[in-house]
């Protein structure tokens, strides 16, 4: 039971809310039981350790059996190197911790951690992996999203939705920042994932890979029921306005709006929704 | 100018946070230029008090015209009396006051209120009055909506998409909350609410009316593209999680399920956006 709240390892996950402490360590937190069980049954190799307490434990046996089995599978293949090998080189066996309610608080700036965090390594993938993963399907592009809750539920759309990546430019807020991934509540472990493409970059790796590239705009000159949802195509999504600058959209296929009574009572998380919804309609 | 931070004046606006005052006094606060911009623009007769900064006041020039326009207004209506009481017997003048960026701060919970305060009267209308205007529109139930930053969206999400009126149930969280204000970023005032109606009695009275009463739920059992959204109707929305008590549903015409991959994906606002944004399309 770790129980001291000024211990090193309690400042290390703590610090790990800060950008530059993640990306030197090539670690992130997962707060909450909701995301947590997403992260261990979708993404269960990048989860390297669990904190909970007692009574978070005797609350969510689920995810303790869940983590254990991750313990006990690891075990397994440090015992049979070569089939693991193959799997993931990189795998390394989920610790669990059990913890006093201060430690696992001051762990997290969360008002409430609801008594368990886990620390993962990042589970981005390549731009080039996520495009092959596409099929007739389609994806999100995020540029520009400073937002953290935005962010977080334009990733719950396309999830709910069933777009089949999510790929963020490198003008956009880290994935890995807590708020992200709390307000993901799991989906951000659901659908690959590529980070840090420059926009130009980005898309025309889209439009190479075969996809439409359509910019969801306020001020789009297409009206969203005119557009041919059934071809594969890539969703650019900007800032919290729900506006892209005029470089960006000049590079895409066509700049789309959604038909509205008043422009400016959607914001961006709504118009992810609507154009997300709209493109599972369209298969 | 007003100066004092401390001042009976300060402390009286700063008390409008509590519910229990709102309801007492008859007044709550609009917070932000975009917000008291379409305070003054949709429902000017509410509003009785504008405190601003003057940096405030210099940056927001087309504010302060509307805001001295109904000041003007008022004093002509004063001078003549018999027109005016045909339209609004209650009319107050409202009264514009600079004060000081301390004077401000303290009249707020919120860290960022930008220069500008409002102090206005409810806005709600009778029950009656809003089914009256609904035609072959739709409109918006809210039960059980206890986040305020949801009923906002939801608020918005009404006005985007065009429904006649919101009905909110006297058991969901307080319209005249600051932050239920604060993100529904002025649609509040774009379209007629109407409050603190029972949940079987506003549904009886949405039947009565001639309105079709959907409820939005995850586990309904018709899905979304197989509802006819050209009558008039009525979207009954829940609580945060997406789901309503099996008594409202009992009340219901049609229990309605979004399709989606994953459900636990999308939260209330998401689905109400989606869903109005059907009934937008289908008419």
């Amino acid at each position: 039971m770790l129980s001291n709240p000024r211990s090193e390892r309690v400042r290390s996950v703590r610090s790990l809310g800060r950008r530059a402490v993640r990306q030197r360590q090539g670690l992130f937190v997962v707060e909450g039981p909701q995301a947590v069980r997403e992260l261990l049954s979708y993404a269960g190799h990048a989860a390297s350790d669990l904190y909970l307490t007692s009574s978070s434990a005797e609350r969510h046996t689920g995810i303790v059996e869940l983590a254990e089995g991750l313990s006990a599978q690891s075990a397994e293949t440090v015992r049979r190197p070569e089939s693991a090998s193959r799997q993931d080189p990189g795998r390394r066996r989920l610790r669990i911790h059990l913890c006093s309610d201060e430690v696992l608080a001051a762990m997290t700036d969360t008002a409430h951690p609801q008594g368990m965090i886990a620390v993962a390594t990042p589970i981005d993938v390549p731009l080039a992996e996520t495009l092959s993963a596409v099929g007739d399907g389609f994806v999100v592009v995020l540029t520009n999203v400073r937002d953290p809750g935005n962010a977080g539920t334009v990733l719950r759309a396309a999830d709910a939705f069933g777009a089949a990546a999510v790929l963020v430019s490198d003008a956009s807020v880290d994935i890995y920042n807590p708020k992200v991934v709390r307000s993901t509540v799991g989906s951000l472990f659901h659908l690959p994932v590529s980070v840090g493409t420059p926009i130009p970059e980005l898309l025309a790796a889209c439009q190479q890979a075969g996809l439409r590239v359509l910019a969801a705009d306020g001020s789009g000159e297409t009206s969203l029921p005119d557009v041919d949802l059934s071809v594969p195509h890539a969703w650019v999504m900007g800032n919290e306005a729900w506006g892209l600058e005029s470089e960006v959209r000049d590079l895409c296929d066509n700049v789309v709006s959604i038909p509205i009574v008043r422009a400016e009572s959607l914001n961006l998380a709504m118009a992810a929704t609507v154009c997300l919804h709209a493109s599972a309609s369209a298969r």
